[in-house]
């Protein structure tokens, strides 16, 4: 049974990670005869964002501690992921990419990845575990896969500042992927685009299907 | 397009809605060519539970505005649900149900619902509207429907409970799904049973097919 590793920024669209692109790739890993689990830093979220309002709480929450309520059996410490354990690793999107795992949401094209995504992305590469992302998350590949092809669906802000990270970017529409064959990546634009929740699971499961021809 | 209202309490199993349940529901209603709109009670939620630690937290979150981090574009107060403008009602599971929509977590076989909930439901099923639930949810039916035939998986706590209030329960396993003709109940158990989320996935669809031959 292959083995993946499923990273989370958090539970929540506007501060973690995006609810529905994180459970369908979960189904997706499951529904392909695979296992899954599920990891996430464990420090706090940038920001906590009302899901109602749109506003920011004067709260704080922990990434990992949130993320276990999408993995429901308890998230593991992101710096216990170690990539020779796993045949694939894969990230779905949600801000909590852009606020949590990188500052993009803050510092647009002059972004940083935080040192524990690009130091377990980086080994996963060089083992030649395949990697997917979708919605937002490509973003961490354009800084740390120096020219790798990516979709982040349209053009838009986060597609010209991974162009302007050495990426090249590639056009999708709902449930397309994007394969870079050199790093084994996998792509998918999901939320990135004015998606609805059945071309969110076209997009997990073609992304999950993608994966599985590069181990 | 047939309208389904979804009843969210909360997001995440232990303390809220349980996520898995909550957006498979969800992409069953819109792969069935229907349209959902998410409500939640606009209260306080009775507990926050620590995901990682199972823990309660000393921490207040509102049921509404973590509902709709799983509904992404902001869910409803419950209040405002009519269910003359839908065509079903469905109820995914998690702790919140017995937490917050009742106290079955708290009382036991004495719980009670909250008034919300018990008047949305009865107004629903004097319309004839189908309704559904998984997991614990169809704990609500048994004290609100007398005789209501339902089912919570295996015999447990909580089919004790409901029996004694009344329900007629039925064991079932993964995936299969209870339907009560006289009051146009669904019922499949999901994580009431030791279920991975393939079986979730095949229980939201059965329940959401059986719903739609009762509109």
């Amino acid at each position: 049974m292959k083995k993946i590793a499923v990273i989370l920024s958090g539970c929540g669209v506007f501060d973690g990670a995006e609810i529905h692109e994180s459970t369908l790739l979960l189904l997706a890993i499951k529904r392909a005869g695979c296992s899954y689990t599920v990891f996430a830093p464990d420090k706090e979220q940038s920001e906590v964002i009302n899901h109602c309002s749109g506003k920011q709480e004067n709260e704080k929450r922990n990434i990992l501690v949130e993320a276990s309520r999408i993995a429901r059996k308890g998230a593991q410490p992101l710096n216990r992921l170690n990539p020779e354990n796993f045949d694939a690793i894969v990230l779905p999107g949600g801000f909590g990419v852009a606020k949590n795992l990188c500052d993009f949401a803050y510092k647009g094209e002059n972004y940083t990845v935080i040192p524990e995504i690009e130091s377990v992305l980086t080994k996963a590469c060089k083992l030649k575990k395949p990697i997917g992302a979708t919605c937002i998350a490509p973003i961490l590949f354009a800084k740390i896969f120096k020219g790798s092809k990516i979709t982040l669906g349209d053009v838009n802000e986060a597609s010209i500042a991974a162009e302007k990270n050495g990426a090249f970017h590639v056009v999708t529409t709902h449930g397309e992927t994007v394969v870079d064959e050199k790093y084994k990546l996998v792509t998918t634009p999901c939320y990135m685009l004015d998606a609805d929740i059945v071309q969110i699971a076209e997009g997990t499961d073609n992304l999950i299907t993608e994966i599985l021809k590069l181990i």
